[in-house]
This record gives structure tokens, sequence and C-alpha cells, in this order.
């Protein structure tokens, strides 16, 4: 369900033109030469290693092949060396906790999910559970599949790394603790039961920081490194001739509109309450209340990632003409990274086919998303909404919560973001700071207290399609600028030395 | 399209309870007696006549045998008798122009439409273009068929009724005009075409009236004799990014709202402005500027309705527990006869599926219908809608009109309904008088200037499901309250008769 990775964000790194970098494989090679022999060695084992965990799916929403999934998840950690790779059951599916004791002074901890998305063969231009090899121009040879870039691909070259390591018998830097959940595509509802479990939380504790790998180089082999997210809720806003008491139970002829009350009409009523006349800022009483403020800092980084950018370029990708209010770019980029919003995804109700049918439905269903910036929690959230409803008497209308995350944020001098931008830099990357993703994902569960763990997105290496046919993972890269797989293997192993060297 | 005959709106008859009444077979029998005996013999070929006919199905959406309906419609014109029957060509699918010169005084004219709704075999019982005879529980042995009421059943007991005449040899006692369309489904596009060529308008012109078959009696053999119907207006409002100028041409990831305006939300604020805060009553600029008040007579006709009515039984059939403002019976009733409406139809934008999915959408598509009473319109509604949407800055909000017609009037004294209700007087049927219709049909082009021809609906008999899967017509009735097909050819012979008579 997180949707930060879908490459239609805005971030810096897509607003970024070419620069005039040399992918750092060479300079990687010379620190590491007995860590990138194996790597290479091993790297048609690792490329079949995400072939065969692509071939089992795990579904949740399907309820497919949860309890092997997790197994599988369990095996993968253990056969990279984890000491302990255990099943850690919840209320819904279960997740996996790991740990590898290295003796070493700092621990890093690794966020993996084994669930995909749910995906129809009739769509995809080879079998999706294949994994079949195919050309990418501009970039090189990618797997395609579904998770190979979300997320069996990057985290299979988290695990490539660890047996290369292994392999050249070479002394790793950080204990790691690994925490893995088979929930992410449906909002990931019981994460929060595996983190809190006293040894997965005693474990969590002890780690520097968190990362999700993530291969979101660009064409120019640039990346963002994130510092937090806005939080999300979704949810259904339902008004119904059923829960209202007026208006009709179902659908009935729409010559009665005369004498019977709308479900509709009262649903777009509701939803006019929410937002200021323009749709652009959410009008829910106390809405603001926690908003903070951008801080100096993370407007100057804004600042510099819309001189960098191309703003044309922005909104050609978006199909878009003008920002909010007509915005300068700046001032659009500012909005985007502190404003909550209200958005509505979806309307249904009544006919939706071609053409008209003269009824007067009788339920109406808005589809919201509700983004949360700092200090907001999803919490505040939902009972700040369902309050507004109620004090304008739409105490019937339902708001059913499918799910959500608070914001996260970490701090820019942590060590996790200290030790990726370290990393990109002696990888010759191009990384822009981005004080905030639009996009959400449930990093809260680590960074919002008690665990208060910083957490970010980290990886190098190229993969598309996240949801979509197609979804695909760059293994042999024919871009200079774009890690194959065994650069994004060292990329890891280089990140592990990173946060052990860090101030 | 016309949306009066799917027994889902209030008629008079519908809130009528049981009466003292026996079918009045008998009496009709010993007025016409070689007319009925022609009319039994001829029964079977009646029924076959039903059943060769639904097996053509003729679907202007699907330009589904256009050109042979109309033909076939020609050819059971000619065969029923009709001197004259000739294609008449549209802008659109054909029509059919019939005459029957018996050297009467008086003349009859017969809207008649040789077109069906579309279907899906899948969701029938029988297939639909079999015309099987089946049981229906409480009124007898049906053809199910797709057009069986709406409208080749009512319309070919009325060729049977003039085949029964020709064989008894009788006298035919009013001329005929027959006008049939092949558009009717989809709002009756090109009609007006057909109606106002020279040589039809003459013909039709010469006419008293004229009705549409129809078979709305009820369990209790009662019907409703409407002296007019609201007009309609089915449109689309769309609100997109495209037109616009702002917002996404294309669905976009939601974490863009921030920076991006929203076509659904710009849809959402016009549709508010439609209605007053209620939903219930229109607010478009100067909409009841013609709206005609309710006369004396027509209140008293509906507070007739109210006294013999069962207002629970009409709430359980709807549904509803409250009228709009929790109006009393005959308030509503008067509501429902004389307040124009603006309804949604439905809504449909961006994501519909189960569950989420995180985009804002670049299009968003409110379907309306509008409810139009007297002296309003459809040309001046829908330049009011524009006006009011352009006068608050939503020109860019498209308004895509997909059919409509004026409302219509009939005079409680003319002819045909003075002629309709003594032919239900004579078969012993209880009709009520209705002032309005609060559905619509495309009556108009009659009942307008320059034709202002008073029209109605008349029939005896039963079907259901127009537009429906199971759609049926009654041929054989065990209910000795409602009309078999041949008592339905004698009401047909009656009402002829009555035309001729009346002062």
């Amino acid at each position: 369900m997180a949707d930060f990775n879908r490459r239609d964000f805005m971030t810096a790194a897509t607003l970024v033109g070419a620069g005039t970098m040399v992918f750092g494989a060479a300079a990687a090679a010379e620190r590491y030469p007995a860590i990138r022999k194996a790597a290479e060695a091993g790297r048609d084992a690792a490329i079949k290693r995400i072939q065969d965990w692509i071939a089992l799916p795990s579904i949740a929403a399907e309820n497919r092949s949860m309890k092997e999934g997790a197994e599988y998840m369990a095996t993968l950690a253990r056969e990279a060396g984890f000491d302990t790779a255990t099943i850690v059951p919840t209320d819904g599916h279960p997740g996996v906790f790991a740990t590898m004791d290295n003796g070493a002074k700092r621990t890093l901890a690794l966020y993996f999910m084994y669930d995909v998305k749910q995906f129809d063969p009739a769509e995809w231009s080879s079998p999706p559970l294949e994994g079949r090899i195919v050309d990418k121009p501009g970039f090189g040879r990618a797997i395609v599949g579904r998770g190979a870039v979300n997320q069996k691909g990057p985290e299979a070259t988290v695990l490539a790394a660890l047996h290369a390591m292994r392999a050249a018998k070479a002394k790793f830097p950080v204990n790691l603790v690994l925490v893995a959940e088979g929930e992410e595509e449906i909002g990931s509802p019981h994460f929060h039961q595996i983190v809190q479990r006293p040894e997965v939380f005693a474990a969590l504790k002890k780690a520097e920081g968190i990362f999700i790998p993530a291969s979101w180089q660009d064409m120019n082999g640039n990346v963002s490194v994130n510092l937090g997210s806005k939080g999300v809720i979704e949810l259904e806003l339902v008004a119904s001739g059923e829960k209202w008491g007026r208006g009709p139970k179902g659908d009935i002829h729409s010559s009665q509109k005369a004498a019977v009350d709308s479900p509709v009409w009262r649903l777009v009523r509701a939803l006019d309450s929410l937002v200021t006349p323009d749709g652009n800022t959410p009008a829910i009483d106390g809405w603001f209340e926690n908003v903070r403020a951008l801080t100096p800092r993370e407007k100057e980084l804004i600042a510099e990632v819309a001189r960098s950018g191309s703003e044309q370029e922005q909104k050609k990708q978006l199909g878009v003409s003008h920002w909010i209010d007509d915005l300068p770019y700046g001032q659009a980029l500012e909005r985007l990274a502190s404003q909550p919003t209200v958005n509505i995804e979806g309307l249904v109700s009544g006919y939706t086919g071609p053409g008209g049918k003269t009824i007067l439905p009788g339920r109406a269903v808005a589809k919201l998303d509700l983004r949360l910036v700092p200090n907001q929690t999803s919490k505040e959230a939902v009972s700040k909404l369902r309050a507004h409803l109620d004090k304008r008497g739409f105490n019937d209308v339902e708001v059913n919560v499918s799910g959500g995350y608070d914001p996260t944020e970490t701090a820019e001098d942590s060590r996790i973001i200290r030790a990726e931008l370290e990393t990109y830099k002696r990888a010759g990357v191009k990384a822009s700071l981005n004080p905030r993703l639009a996009g959400s994902w449930p990093g809260a569960v680590f960074t919002a207290p008690p665990l208060s763990l910083p957490a970010g997105h980290f990886g190098l290496g190229h993969g598309a399609g996240a949801h979509a046919p197609n979804e695909y993972y760059v293994v042999e890269s024919t871009n200079p600028k774009v890690a194959g797989i065994t650069d994004a293997v060292m990329g890891y192993v280089d990140m592990f030395h990173q946060i052990a060297q860090v101030r």
C-alpha cells in the first residue's frame, strides 16, 4: 500500500538534470576487492534467488500463500547468515524477525515485506511469476515479474550482499536486525504487533536506524534521500438511506426525487464542507491545530530542489499546466511538502455505465485519502473528521477507514541519513535531500515514540512498475550512471560499513 | 427511454386498494359478439405475432436490425389493415407512418415504437428472444421476452384488435393514423423529424388525440389515467483537467493534491450550487420563472388519490420512511406532481473498485436527470443551467445533454381522456385520474404546438419488467380483475368506438 515508490510523485531526483557522473563501481571494487569478487561469482545465484522468490507470490488480500511466504522469507534470511529467523504471528498474517549478531558496536535494522500486489496475467507481456529477463532500453536487462522492484528485487540484493560478505569471509561491520511483514500491500494493519513484541522492540531499540531497500536511480543515476514522508488515511465516506433514515434504502425511480430525499446530494453537501471552495485546503474543524510549519532548513532544501529541477519537465510528466493558485515553482514545492490534503480518489454512486439511467440511488460513496504532515496523527485526524461531520448534522454519514499511517520524520544528522549520503557520494551518485515525501509509507511505527528510530530508504539500481503490469528490476545495467545488480550489492556492502564508520 | 412504465413510480393505481370489481368481459362480449368471436379465433395467431416480433430485436444503441425492424413494423401495419404503411427516413433510424381511412368522421392516432432495450441473456430465466410462455402467479400465463410489455405485446394487441374487426367484417368507427419510431430507447432524438413531415403532420392534425398502448392493470385490475407528465433532461456534468486548464489531464498520484488542483472537487462545488442545502429544491438561477402552480382541480385530484391510497404501502414499496420535510401524504403527492427536480443518477470518478487507490483523478462525471413541470421547456432549462454555471465561473464544466423532452399536458375534457374513462368504466375497471405523472415520455412532440394533440396512455392487461430481465406480458389471465389478451383486444375495440361516440 505504501505509495511512495510508484515513480509518479515529485522527488528531487526526477527533477535534477543529467550531471557528469560516472558510476563509482571501480572505486568500490578497489575498496572491497574480495567481496566484489564474491558478488560477481554469486551474481547468477542472486538473480535466480529473485526469480525463485517471484515464483511464490504471497498476497494478503487474497490470503494466497501467506504461511509459505513467511516461511520462505525466514529461510532466505537464515541462508543469508541471520543467526535466528522466526515466524512472528499476528492477528492477521505472520511476519518474520531475524537477527545477526556480528559482535559489532553498532546495529542496523532492515525493513522487508514478503507480500506483493495482486496481478492480472492477461495484462503482462511475460508471465508475472516467471521472472523472465528482458531488454529495457536505456537501462539494460531486467527481471520482469510481480514483486520485481516492490520489493523482492531490492530485498534479495541486500541478501546477496550478505552472501557475498560471507563467501569472502569478510568482517561484518554492523549487527543486523530484520523485520518483515506480509501485509504491506493491504496497509500494514498488524505490523505494529510485530514491532511491539518485547524481543523485536528490544532489538530495534538498539539500532542506529532502519531502511527499506530501494532501487530508485533515475536515467541519470540520481537518487533522492527523503527525510520524512506525509502520513495518510484512506477511507470511504458513505451516505445511505439505510443509515440516514431518509431517502430510499435501495435505488428507486428518479421521478421520486420530488418527494424523496437523496443520499447522493447529502454526500455532495458533506464533501463540500471538507475543503475550501477551491478544493485545495482542508476545512475540517481544527485540522491545522498541530500542523508544524516548514523549518528554515526545510525551506532551504526545497529551494535547492526548485533551483536544480525542471519545472516544465515536471508539469509535462504530471499533465498539468498550473500549480495551485498559479504559484511559482518554489512555492508549489513548499506547498507540496508542507500542506495536508483532502483528496477524492473516487466517486461511486448509482448508475456508472455509459449513458444514463433514471434512478435515485440509495447510496453514495466517496473514496478519500487524507495526507497528514507533522505533527498531525492519523488518530487525531479521524476523530476530527468525525466531529466535523457530526457538528454539521452528518452523524449518519459513515467514515469507513481502511488504513493509514502517521507522518514520519528522520533527522538530517541521524547516522542513517549521513551514512546514506556518504555511501551515495562514494559511489559517485548525486543524491538530493528531500525534506518530506508527499507520499506515505508505514515508517511511523519505527520513527514515532517509543521506538523513535531514524528510518529511510536506501539503495542503488533501478526498477519500476510497482503495482502495474510488467514491473521490472534491472540486473544488468548498460547505463553507466545506473547500478546493475553487482554494483547495487556493493552499495549495500558499503552502506553497512558507513553505518559503522560515521561519527 | 421514456421512463413512466417501469412500475416503480407513484401512480394513482398502485395506491388504490382492492375494490369489488369483476372484469367486464362479459359485458364487452355482449356488445361486440362477432368481433369477440373473431378475437378468440385469432388468439393463437395474436400470441404468435408477439413472439415472432420479439424474435427480431431492433436496438438503436447497437444499430441492430434497425432497417429490418422498420420494415417489419410496416408489414405488421399493412397486415392489420392499414391502407398505406411507409418507411420514413430520419437523420437517425427510420420510422413508420401508416394510415387507415375508414370513411369515419373522427380520426384516432396511435404511437408505436419498434425498438427495444438492450439485454443480457445471462440474466434471463428463459432466452430473451424466445418469447416463452410461463406461469406468473397472481396473473396467469405470460410471454417472457425483451419487448414483451415495452411495447411489442401491447402494440400487437392493438393490431390483433384490427385483425379481429376485419375478420368479423365489422365497421371501423374511426380512421386511424399510426406513427412509429425506432429510437425510443435512446431518447427519440429524431422522432420530431417524422412528426414534422408535411403528410404525417397533416394526418395527425386531423386526429382527436393519440395514445400509446399500455398494459398497466395492477393486481386489483386498477389503472390510472394520466393527464400529463413531467419533462426530463438527461445530461452529464463533466469536470476535467483537460477542459479546465487546471489540475491533471489524466489520473496522477494523489500525493500531488497539495500542489495540483482537483477536477473532482470542482465538480462537487459545481453540483452543490445546483440545489438547496437539503438537496431537494433546484437552486439554478431563474429555474422557477415559468413553473405553473397546481390548479385547484389538480389539487382536488391529488387529494382524492391521497384519500384512497395507502401511504404505508407506498413507502414500503419505495423503501422510504419519510417524505421530504416529513410532509403528510397529500402534500408529498402534491410535491411529487408539482415540483421540478435536479436528481443525481450516478457519480463516477477515479477509482471505483473495492478498497482504495491513491490517485488524483483527471476527470469527474455526475449523471443528472432534471424533471420539468409546465410551463418549463427543456430548451429553457438547458440554457439556464449553462448560464448558472457560467455565472459562477464554471464555464469549463461540460453540460453534455443526451436527451430530453418537454412536459406534456392533456386536458381532462379532451375526447381521448373522456373516451378512455368511458371505456374503462364499461369494462368495470377502476381508473384514477392522475393530474401529472412524475415520470416522463416523449409525448410533447404531440401535445405542444403546433400539433397540440391530446395524448395519453391506454390499454387493459398487465405486464412488467420493462428494461429488466424477464420482462413479461400476460396473455392468459387467471386473475378475474385483470384482462388477458382477448379482453385487452376487446378493450381497444371498445376504445375505438368510444372515441367515435363521446361528445
